[in-house]
């Protein structure tokens, strides 16, 4: 894997990854501009969309498919350089009728441990929690 | 910090981070249709640009102004699940007339060591190295 980032002005650079391209910047308490998702966040992210990415596989699978589905990050950032995670809390919110809560928990479990590379990565720097919301269509 | 992927499509997902949006998908043989760059190249962009926004930044600080700059990132994954990186290495490229390669190698030291949070996480995770290149403009 490769990747490259190319400084465009101030503290924005552009981010080539194969054949896709991401301005990154900092905010402008940082001496950024905002162009585009400050770093960090960007972990989150990935994060949240590598084990999304693993439960709709896994759900395809089990032929269950929820009318919407979203995950959402929530994280705390150490107050000492370097700044790292301190906590990451992931929700996973599934819509649709007669949705069976086991496979939904299954999936999730699975991804959250065996799957998914970026949940194993972030769990040895801090604790990783995670939830399941399931509302009706 | 809060981040949000909602499910577009297939293996696509919308990530919003405060007022940015970004796709993010699985390529083609993971059963995605390559709209956005895949979890774990994200992850490896957020560490070139987390070392490279502080570079540039203590740079300025040293009044030290590259023609231009840029950073490779190269990584090697684990090939049982969950996929990880074993082996990241990174490449400073600075391109400009005159300057103090002391100097560059304190700012890329200063990121790798102390503010880098990005580069302080994943180092947790496997080894990482570094190297500087320069070339006059």
């Amino acid at each position: 894997m490769e990747v490259k980032v190319i400084w465009s002005e101030g503290m924005a650079f552009e981010s080539h990854q194969n054949n896709h391209k991401i301005m990154l910047d900092a905010e402008a308490r940082f001496g950024g501009q905002d162009k585009g998702p400050p770093p960090k966040t960007l972990v989150l992210s990935s994060l949240a969309g590598c084990t999304a990415m693993d439960v709709i596989s896994i759900l395809n699978k089990m032929k269950i498919s929820p009318e919407s589905f979203k995950v959402k990050v929530e994280a705390d950032l150490s107050k000492e350089h370097p700044k790292v995670f301190t906590r990451i809390h992931l929700t996973y919110f599934f819509q649709g009728n007669d949705l069976p809560l086991d496979k939904l928990e299954k999936a999730v479990n699975l991804s959250q441990e065996k799957y998914c590379g970026v949940s194993a990565m972030l769990s040895k720097v801090c604790p990783l929690s995670y939830e399941i919301i399931t509302e009706s269509a």
